[in-house]
């Protein structure tokens, strides 16, 4: 088989757009989700405007090849992995960003990062929430394409509760702006909710008009360390039972001291768990809130617990929880869990996680938006290690069945992408798998967009 | 042509379920837009469960027969009138509630009202937000099929942003379950939110999962009159430009004087229009945005500013708002406008929409949810006028137009139903149009369910 001729893609974009250096093409091959089945990619296309998308996704049409839209490949479910022969859609160069204070709104392009768009509506006085903990290496566009969450969530929404409108670019090449500026919109199908989360199958994102709000009250931390996971657990129900807090993250042993090892925060080596809670309700009834939580931790067993408002000290903890992920991945290969489950559910999947780890002999790190039930079992293995891989593999197997048993869900807010498909079919049934399929084959007949990614 | 035999769905379903009787269907026909054209059914099935949804649909789609769902029938934009020949099906006999405290949910069957959700989540602690002025006599389901708005949405969101989980009837009579009680997922495309608000045309909405708040904290409510529409106007931007309020509504002369005429209130009648704002922030914080909100009143000419944390007083002005729609219906006729701007047009649009007023020579008062920017156009006549029937539908028209050049929505809560839908190309252009009806044409390729409303 002869490689396609890019000639006349590369002559209707501007020189240099197209790319086939395969040094270059070589890092575009996998996103944070390391999949060792990664392919290789025709070339890469940097674009910079809705019309080159356009073009691209017009010239992929007609060719017949398959096409993989990358934000800045922060995908722990594979969901910007490379698939041999397809043109790599990447939208780092596309950085405009407008804030308009008079309707309190944001209009961006793709690839402006979580953090430079938070940045910008800061300078302005203004605040956009949803905050992912890739925050300053993911982009916006990722972030619409995946729906995100973060650690503000549980009080504050993910990613799709700030998303009035979007530019798009369809299978077919044709570029709809849905949406705009107004707060509310009822005019149609709601097809703006549904491209938040579609993990690029359904089209391409060249344009986002987000929501912004006023800034964020100034926010007391608590810090509770725990003897068990699950008397940390039986806490998050405490805390939920009696308020909504702006934060509630768990964080098991392992990656208290794998952080402790890289950041040196001072936290509990001791711990089972720690919890970090923030209350942002002004004045006394932020006190009170924090008493509430305080009294909670206590309650189940939290020891060291206290309480801060001071913005650094804050920040430490939170940076901490943050930089959980990158730490527990100096300890070896992560497979990257995203299981979420109903609340009151919470103290059980996690418990049952740890059994699965001794079941398998494998390194289970836990970590969580514990507030709204969502949890990241990160599976520690060696990946030159073919039985360690086969045992981590089954686990990983495992907590997204567990999952699927408790009433939750395989992905809480990474996605399906590729890694977890398998298990996406046990969780909402035949119909509504037909059903998602029904709708991708009526956007994108050829199946051209993201293959391989969540159905098929 | 003969009627069609409904006898194997009678049969199929409990006695007494299919209605035939004229008297009955009648009562039927109108939803609250009292569509002169409403067609005439040629049955009502008054279903309690799924399974009596889907036997219906399936027997529908058999005979090639259409279906118009219908709750309460409070739609402002036709989305319930009746087709002639079609089969009704009304929710308003699904009637299960369940208030989950540990997950902080409801599920709920359709035809409960909204009060009744709101009353039962409140019984236990809890709180379901949105508020649509019609809340006591309108469906959980219609909400969600309309994707509903209110008062507190403002700052609460809208019902979308509410929904957990659903269980659809699909056109084929497949029932589907998707979503449920975790507060976040990414598994598969966000089928979900893309039901939410698409009026019935994709499928039956037969429960609802939920997401609960705590109780809201205790409001204070700030008042204030202004000589003209535009003072007003321009206060609503000096108010949002600072905080983000509770609610922040809107009424006008002619409607303030309707109320006072039912309600004695005791509004100014003199005003140019009324605001009714509320702070929840609780302790210093709303003493805090409460002097905001009257300092931005005054300096926009508001008289008579005052505030009161009374939950009695608080109460009456927000009776009073709520009650502005059946007040001003008692004056004549009405065509209900739902126009949004992004709200810094928004006093250009209360401008614009009195010039229609003036140069069509018809009543026009105008009510709005003023903190979203979403307006209510509300066209007064006489039905036995055809000269002046004729001048408020080029009224009705002119407001749609003028809302799309300002880069606004023709519908910013109610739907487009029937009523609208001549004006939604304008709004959205050729593509999306397209993309809604390659999106209905996958999911209902017969065009059995609620044909006429939005597209075709
Ligand atoms: C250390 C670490 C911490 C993380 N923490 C969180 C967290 O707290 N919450 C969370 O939700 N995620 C988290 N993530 C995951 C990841 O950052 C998010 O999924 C993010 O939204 C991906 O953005 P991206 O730009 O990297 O997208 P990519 O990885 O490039 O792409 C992700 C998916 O979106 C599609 N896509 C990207 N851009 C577009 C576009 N413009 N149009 C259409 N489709 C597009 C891709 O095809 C792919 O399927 C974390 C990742 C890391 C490495
Ligand atoms: C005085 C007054 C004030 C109002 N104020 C507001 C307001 O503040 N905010 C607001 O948003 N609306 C308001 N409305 C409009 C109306 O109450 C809402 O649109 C409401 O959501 C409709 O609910 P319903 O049960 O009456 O639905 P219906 O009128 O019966 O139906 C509305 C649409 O939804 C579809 N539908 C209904 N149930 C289902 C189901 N189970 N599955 C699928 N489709 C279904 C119908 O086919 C129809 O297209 C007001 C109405 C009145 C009369």
């Amino acid at each position: 088989m002869t490689a396609p001729d890019l000639s006349s893609l590369t002559a209707s974009l501007p020189p240099g757009m197209v790319i086939v250096d395969p040094d270059i093409l070589a890092a575009y091959r996998y996103d944070r989700a390391n999949d060792p089945d990664a392919g290789t990619p025709l070339a890469l296309v940097r674009t910079m405007t809705t019309e080159h998308v356009q073009t691209t996704v017009r010239w992929c049409a007609e060719a017949g090849i398959p096409l993989v839209t990358r934000g800045t490949g922060t995908s722990l479910s594979g969901g910007s992995t490379a698939v041999d022969g397809a043109v790599m859609l990447s939208t780092e160069k596309m950085r405009q960003l407008t804030i308009d204070t008079a309707t309190r709104t944001a209009v961006s392009q793709p690839g402006m990062l979580n953090a430079e768009v938070k940045q910008a509506a800061a300078d302005k006085g203004l605040w956009y929430p949803p905050d992912p903990s890739s925050f300053e290496i993911c982009s916006i566009g990722g972030n619409v394409a995946t729906n995100a969450g973060g650690l503000c969530c549980v009080k504050y929404g993910v990613t799709v509760d700030y998303v009035l409108g979007l530019q798009v670019v369809l299978a077919d090449g044709r570029a709809l702006r849905i949406g705009g500026k107004q707060l509310k919109d009822s005019a149609g199908l709601p097809l703006t909710k549904m491209f938040v989360g579609s993990e690029g199958l359904l089209g391409i994102i060249t344009e986002v008009t987000l929501r912004l709000l006023p800034p964020q009250a100034p926010a007391c931390t608590v810090v509770g360390a725990f003897p068990t996971v699950r008397a940390a657990s039986e806490a998050v129900l405490a805390v939920t039972a009696k308020l909504r807090p702006a934060m509630l993250e768990f964080m098991d042993g392992v990656s208290i001291n794998a952080v402790e090892d890289m950041l040196k925060t001072g936290l509990n080596r001791e711990a089972g768990a720690l919890l970090v809670a923030q209350s942002d309700a002004p004045g006394p009834a932020g006190e009170a809130e924090v008493a509430l939580i305080e009294e909670a931790f206590r309650g189940c067993g939290g020891e060291d617990v206290f309480s801060t408002s001071d913005p650094a000290e804050s920040e430490a903890f939170t940076v901490a929880r943050r930089m959980a992920i990158p730490a527990v991945e100096k300890l070896g290969a992560l497979l990257l869990e995203d299981v979420g489950v109903p609340l009151p559910a919470l103290p059980d999947l996690i418990d049952a996680v740890k059994a699965i780890a001794d079941e398998n002999d494998v390194l289970i790190s836990v970590i969580a938006h514990a507030g709204d039930g969502n949890t990241h079992p990160l599976i520690v293995h060696d990946p030159t290690d073919p039985d360690e891989v086969a045992r981590a593999n089954r686990a990983f197997g495992q907590i997204m069945d567990l999952a699927v048993s408790l009433g939750g869900t395989i992905t809480g807010e990474h996605g399906v992408g590729r890694l977890k498909k398998g298990w996406l079919r046990d969780q909402v049934g035949d119909d509504v798998m037909d059903l998602m399929a029904t709708i991708k084959q009526a956007l994108d007949p050829q199946g051209l967009l993201n293959p391989g990614v969540m159905l098929g």
